[in-house]
């Protein structure tokens, strides 16, 4: 591995604090260290939280995301203050899965790249969201999904 | 996210009463904030409930909807409403599953749709009903499903 | 098994419709054919629907029934027709389990009685509710809950 | 739903006893209400069992079957009735789930049709049968089997 | 393992049918080879069905046996056999399963004894029975039940 | 039920917005309509979610409380509301589970009253704080716990 | 049920002796009561041991075999003779697969074979082995694997 | 950790090849390190396998061992290939069990000891036997039994 | 919640490495905030490593703790590092469990402790062991145990 | 199965010590005993350890890797030490798991590899990384995944 990589993910072991909404957060990458090899990364993350935009009323939600790297892979530490920072932002359930698709997209410019959105029950009925952009090379076969 | 679409859903925070049969009950949906972007949302409903037309008696199924909105998304205040009318109304489990989906097929005209409904054991028999229409675009797999 | 018995529960075999509300619902029973043996009954009846009394809108339980008999015995099916009598009927959790627990205790007159209301998610919590009464006999292990 | 269908189904509501054997069985059916949709409907009967035809012990097992209906819905009393048919018949696992098979095509001329009997372990080796005929229309996944 | 226990048990490798009904089935038993030791046997059959007395509708259960031995082992494919002649005798759930306790104590005159039945959903209802006599030695601790 | 308990509630069916910390939050309570009879309640909420006194970043936690009522029943959803407030606190696991279980005491008053904290791993570990005040009365077992 | 196969399987019911090794053991078959039909057949058995050939340790695994049978069908018992055979002899985990389905092959010859080894942890790591023939016919689809 | 141990159990990292019959099989032990601490061990085997002793066929069981170590540890290496050597012994359910159980308590002289063998099913019905001598000491809470 | 925790764990949003061994890492306390209420704790461990002082191959276990604080809370990141230091360090499953209690009771004093290792499978068998001391006051219910 | 394999694989009794690191680890093989026909290898290995290259704190997975061998199978000792080489070396989520599709594809010129990567949560978000090569033959069918 790099010494490049490192100097570039200085901040990985520092600390940060959550960025007041979405669209100050900051989605970090780093470079490929593979672009020769076409692969598959998924991140989970079942700690989403944000408001309903109608009753102000915490949402929760796991986020899935799958893609297929191109020059840029995403930095865990600030996806996650990415995901954070919804906290206190009111969004629907389709509105911030869609959201959250098109800035990752726009800061990794991925070969491929699925986020899925596994919202909580509320009145009896839950909503996932799930959106889909590129298309999946040869050899990249996405990884099953057990949430349900 | 858009101002109008809380003014459109302006019911969404407010008690509402179940209608008295489905018939009766309106379908509401919001305009969908990304008609660019494919994407599938599921929608799954453990707490149906109606009664067998020929002995009276309660039925209980789970209902899931998976769809790729077009132009609209439908609001889950009134699909919550629209199942609770199903409560005093008698109806087979096929009948009833393929109303459900025609429905929803009227109210959101979407570009592809499923309707399940997995009904509760009865005689020591379950069964499951599955209706299909539109085809998946692109970049639209459908959730796996969990329910047996 | 005794031909008695078969006469006292001559309408097993016939169809019946669901009372109007718990009030109205007759629990019938049948003589214990053992009431020398002390035993533990269980019944689990995972399809309990009534109203919010303030909303109106449906709730959903599990109900949970342990005793043990004394001179009679539940007769399953009057027990079915009672729950199914919540239907459209208001109630708290906490007032109809007890409410449950109270109506078992008058029709059977048992050893003991246990009634546990594990009731669905609602704005994101859960409420159970276990009213017991009586005392075990020895040899008289409840059975274990997986309910949850 | 229409009156019709209830007068066609008037024994649901009736007390019927189990035939003799598979042969003496009548699978009944009633017209399908939605013969211009495709949809899929699967029964679990997870109560069934008949005779080892050489040693005369029980089997016991699983039956799923899955179909597309043409004209006719197979009403599932009369499926319960016909599997309750078994009861005091030996038959071997490949030759019932087959049987079973050709009895449902013949009174359901179903667009698609899957019958599956998963059989219990009988000296540590459990066997699964799976017998389909016809053509899954467009619009119709099967759905998972979650038995193993 | 002595040479006797095998002379005991000689029809073990041998076939046998099933008995006409329970009166008829004889409960064979061989000599607990360790009468100085307390222990715990448990049995789980989970293959067990009767009819139900009053519609004649096939019943199905899971039955568990635990109990200390004194003097007598219960010979298991005597107990299958038992079990299986329960195939086409009418009984309920509570009579069966008090019925099978005390044929067990008249076979094993155990030290403890304790017969569960997990009876199948009927009309949206379970039924479990658990029926127990004599008293756990000290060093005998009854194994965690998972039925549900 | 009463027409008093629904004047007490007359804040159910209507919006509130969630409070700015826990001290600012008011437990509700409403009046136990069955005061002769000891029983338990449990309330499950696995969407808590605080901040890390020391990081700032979002903790969060599945809360089970299990009481028994006096005088008083809590009102779930001023509990709701209660457990929203932590939204943007810092505070402890261990401190935080505590302070819950000391605002219930207060408001509720009961026989006797458990918290538990069931926190998500941090740097590989897990955390989970129980609380426990008062005494079991006769014939109240608590429920079993199922998470880990 | 045809009298034939009773004949041809006359030795099911009558006891046998584990082969002294898997080339001494004789793979049994009986006509295919439906060879106009394609199906699919899974014998999963989960008690298969045998020796490491290098250390003499014991290995434990589960077979599964999925089969579309031609002429033939596999007889269970002398198939779990034949896995019986491999008690005491040595043989790697991809050498044993791959001779589990070269025996069958030769002994069905079926239309479509595959035998799939899960093989228990040895250092931490497990292994799995898949070896396939024949190509699926129309309306022969797999049972999902749930062996992990 | 002491230099000595390591001398005791020199032949851990030696291969080692399984006695011919438990009688031959050797059951090792090493000095308790902690003999001044009550504390529990339990050892978990799920790969056991013998024959039965009337028709030769092969059994399969999970052994578990609870003990409270007196001056003796267990060596877990001598444990497998005693556990080994019953591969090609004849022995009953219940008696295999209790002979574990002694064969343990003559090695060891534990404060405490319970065998558990958990026996695979034959002829639809599976046996379970639990084996315990000596009191658990203050502060030696057996861990719980997943096995069913 | 006070300063003076703050403080006093200064180092939480600190980085720190791994220790070279046991004996060098500390366990850092802080003071409990609610020293007048007798409360349970738990952490839970999946991630612990070590080597077989025999072999030198790495073993693998999940470390539970459960305590009632005395004066002192068990800081969460020093218990890690703690754990971690076990990384290039021979021990034995035995002998480590109870190092770690020891080394706890020493830094925690508390009213009680328990530690249990679940060591993962080597050569077929797995070993947990579980270490106890003081004594659970009242109103001090251990967490149920899901690891088998 | 042939002498000559023994010979090649003399090692596999044997001790051996853990690389340094991945580098210095050699990955062994022996002939493919069956290279006339395609079939599909599994490992899974779920105790990989490694150490985050910014901070030094110990990262855990599980490794899978499915292959179908060309000349030359996989030796597992030899598997379980390379991955054990990790266990003080620095290395990314992403890189690592690349890094051992690089070293097997090297030392085992498969028809098809694939290897994924499963990391524990860290900061509440988990990765994993699935790398594939080559192309599956006619005939293989890769074994579903159960991790999640
Ligand atoms: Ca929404
Ligand atoms: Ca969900
Ligand atoms: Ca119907
Ligand atoms: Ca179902
Ligand atoms: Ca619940
Ligand atoms: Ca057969
Ligand atoms: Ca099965
Ligand atoms: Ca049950
Ligand atoms: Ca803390
Ligand atoms: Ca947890
Ligand atoms: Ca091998
Ligand atoms: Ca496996
Ligand atoms: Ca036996
Ligand atoms: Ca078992
Ligand atoms: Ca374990
Ligand atoms: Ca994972």
């Amino acid at each position: 591995m790099s010494e490049r990589v490192k100097r570039e993910l200085s901040q990985l072991g520092r600390s940060a604090s959550i960025p007041e909404n979405p669209d100050k957060a900051v989605l970090e990458t780093f470079e490929n260290p593979h672009p020769d090899v076409h692969y598959v990364v998924r991140l989970k993350a079942p700690e989403f939280t944000c408001l309903c935009p109608i009753t102000g009323q915490p949402d929760f939600a796991t986020i899935i995301v799958d893609y297929v790297p191109g020059k840029w892979i995403l930095e865990s530490k600030s996806f996650k203050l990415f995901l954070g920072s919804f906290r206190n932002t009111g969004i629907f359930h389709e509105d911030g899965t869609v959201y959250i698709h098109k800035r990752l997209k726009e800061a990794l410019d991925p070969v491929y790249l699925r986020v899925i959105g596994f919202w909580n029950v509320r009145g009896g009925i839950s909503i996932d969201v799930a959106v889909e952009s590129g298309r999946l090379p040869e050899n990249c076969r996405p990884l099953p999904i057990r949430q349900d």
